[in-house]
């Protein structure tokens, strides 16, 4: 997909961008055939050869494929079952997160590549500048400068910036639950809204349950707290398996959960209502309180935003934590929490004492950028490029890499998680991608027990170039010396 | 003392404050004679009734003191040495840190109280806009959006903003040691970088000794790390008692310190060059590692910007934490860390856990403005008048509270410490002025040991008004309603 910020001489991209859009809003599915050539040069006013040149633009980063005799089609992700990756089945034992010295270098390794200059970014889970509405959110930061600039130095209050959180709360339709501003608090990212999830609801020695893999970051600060982990079996499709967790809520064996029901990092699962439903009433029942990391949850590939577990949440055993880091503002590490009434004022306590409070201006930015309607509108056109070049990277996965490696399928998001044949070690090739000046994320940091030593995560929110082409056939040499 | 943007309307105040920086450059000390009202008129240019309203404003806010028949005197902050704080003995038994169920309310109603409209925020350590540089920030935002805004919405990368990081390099030889900017690790706040080292350093259980009192944020984030703590006992002139600190490290009873030799939150003690000399020494020899919390530092009421525990530290045993909270801007939540070369990426690890990155923009804006050469231009103008305002407030403190009152002498940053007579309950005082709308903070939070029970916290950096001295007389009048 081509840059945000289209030049004019690239008139095919923009095409080629609408295409994605209007077939987006039309609800087509994958696998349902796209209006054609000439019907779209009609319908946007462009010539014909404009649009052959965005169709074929479409076609090489796996968007659409044609048909012959027939014209052109939504592609669906992966044609083939039995090369998608199955649930996982990890041990059923609470493990005591230990500090270890290769996890340690293999996790400063991946922190350490992050962001270095030169490298092709394949392990941050961070979108491409290309993909941020940078000119949208500076001139929200200049309006904001020049209308209250006093306001944006000094700290702001608990729970957090008003404006931010009448515009976050306002956005409750969408995620299917009434939110009251005042039961909203801004943190540093979603990462401090879990943290301090955490602080309130364990102590050390608990045991929490958490979806297996789960995302890195929630590993490292389990180890960080002393508490335990208890791997739930997690389905790439419909995400943790509720028996499992029933299971443990009831024989209270573990102080609280972590799920990320809409996309779990890093397979990009999305759980069933149904199942919400079902793990809402579960923590009601047993009064086990469930931390709902819902972060990539606008960044769906489908029609409709999913609803959060939140919403079906009658007792207020759910705490939900989001931010604005994955969809348009990684730098202004704003995240938000609605930690429910029975939580709320030991959160604002750690909260102070944590980072006294949310950064200020970033705060008034964001709130001033949501406050204009610009947020919807750059979510409907930076998702469907998120899911072309998920469906790009796939492709180019499947085509370089050997032959029984193994893909997720997200259904939200901006990862795919990859199993290689079980005899390649991730870590060594993360080893040989970074001298490679290519970074990934190798699979063992997905999990306490050391489980995916042979998986690896890599992030499709790059924009299509030929240093990227060349960096995926490298990793899939890599990766076939490695067998 | 006025705005920091004052109007022309207002000579008479610049004249003031121009008076006090002139003080401060030519070395007085208090107790010391200022130029005469002619002398002052005639090198500013200024009439002489100008200088008459300036002195009248100097004496009312007790920066100043007339002497009959001799002339203008910079006033020493208190005569009495009998009303002075002692040195604290706190028992010498770690303090396994509890939620315990009325420290979290009083907590709570502090935290609560900070930035709640309408009320004298007294209890908030934190400096009112009108000693914030807002313009110059301002400006220093505009510029960085305007020439670089992609770099701003992105995440930073490890370990910081790099021209950051060179600007706070540059300030090494103001803090008397020598910094390398890739040593350094910028963070959100310095409570981020305190958070930091305690993960790297400690384990639940182990043991921390900290000052006695300490920063009640400190204490609690003891307690949510499942820590347990060791209170040394704290001369409210010269700092943790070396002594005391020795005996421990020789018997490894403790996994690290936490130390604030610059200016302690909430008696300003001053720890005297030999004793950092000392403690970076035992530090060293026993390898224990201390934490130093600087963040007061660039504050000093005296002449010269006191050195760092961190100049001393030849072994790389000494963490230096600091912050630009205090001084400019509290609601950027920019703070930074120099870890040593022995805790550096595992500093980075777990920041990169806790927070992925410090905010972007926030970062570039304060390099900004400090290359401009703006900051220590800020210093120095800010400096007295804080330094003016704390001597006010004691003044007016000793003026309205119990007899037996006694207060701290601070000598750098902007906070009161005040031991009232023992029978007074400061969390009750905390209560009844909170229902007058003036927030305080209550002496226990400040010990894990819940000492302090009839001290309490008040902060000067608020300009003067009659709102401001009314508050004061209504803490006047409640403490000896209590007696």
């Amino acid at each position: 997909m081509s840059s945000a910020q289209t030049p004019q001489s690239h008139l095919y991209l923009e095409v080629a961008e609408k295409v994605l859009r209007l077939a987006v809003r039309s609800r087509l599915m994958p696998g349902d055939r796209i209006p054609s050539i000439r019907e779209i040069s009609a319908e946007m006013k462009v010539s014909v050869s404009t649009v052959v040149r965005a169709f074929a633009h479409l076609e090489q980063t796996g968007a659409i494929e044609a048909r012959p005799q027939s014209g052109y089609y939504l592609k669906p992700a992966h044609q083939e079952s039995q090369s998608q990756i199955r649930c996982t089945q990890p041990s059923p034992a609470p493990i005591l997160l230990k500090p270890n010295a290769s996890d340690a270098e293999v996790y400063a390794s991946v922190v350490q590549a992050i962001g270095r200059p030169g490298f092709v970014p394949l392990g941050a889970a961070v979108l491409h500048q290309d993909y941020l509405p940078i000119k949208g959110l500076s001139r929200a930061v200049m309006k904001v400068i020049r209308q209250q600039h006093p306001k944006a130095m000094g700290y702001d209050s608990l729970p957090g910036y008003p404006a931010l959180r009448t515009a976050i709360a306002a956005r409750g339709g969408q995620l299917g639950t009434a939110i009251d501003p005042d039961g909203i608090v801004t943190t540093v990212g979603a990462m401090e809204a879990i943290h301090l999830a955490l602080l309130v609801l364990t102590r050390p020695g608990d045991v929490v349950a958490i979806e297996s893999p789960t995302y890195h970051g929630i590993v490292h600060l389990l180890r960080d707290l002393g508490l335990r982990a208890i791997e739930l079996p997690t389905d790439p499709k419909t995400g943790a398996d509720i028996g499992t967790l029933e299971g443990l809520m009831k024989k209270k064996r573990i102080a609280c959960c972590i799920l990320t029901p809409n996309f779990n990092n890093p397979m990009g699962s999305l759980m069933p209502d149904e199942n919400k439903e079902k793990i809402a009433a579960l923590a009601g029942r047993h009064e086990i309180p469930v931390i709902e990391d819902d972060i990539y949850g606008d960044l769906q590939h489908g029609i409709r935003r999913p609803t959060v577990l939140k919403s079906f949440d009658r007792k207020n055993w759910v705490l939900l934590c989001s931010s604005f880091s994955k969809a348009i503002a990684p730098g202004y590490r704003v995240g938000w929490m609605v930690p429910g009434p029975r939580f709320q004022s030991q959160v604002e306590q750690s909260k102070f004492t944590l980072s006294i409070a949310t950064p200020t201006l970033p705060q008034m930015a964001i709130a001033e950028y949501l406050h204009s309607g610009a947020y919807d509108r750059w979510l409907r056109k930076v998702r469907v490029q998120l899911m072309s070049r998920v469906n790009w990277m796939a492709q180019a996965v499947r085509a370089s890499f050997p032959a029984d490696t193994r893909l997720s399928v997200p259904q939200g998001g901006f990862v795919l998680w990859i199993e290689l044949p079980p005899k390649i070690r991730a870590t060594e090739l993360h080893r040989q991608a970074l001298s490679n000046r290519i970074s990934i994320v190798p699979g063992t940091l997905f999990s306490p027990s050391r489980r995916y030593a042979h998986f690896i995560r890599l992030s499709a929110a790059l924009p299509h170039s030929h240093e990227l082409e060349r960096a995926i056939a490298t990793l899939g040499r890599l990766a076939h010396e490695l067998l």
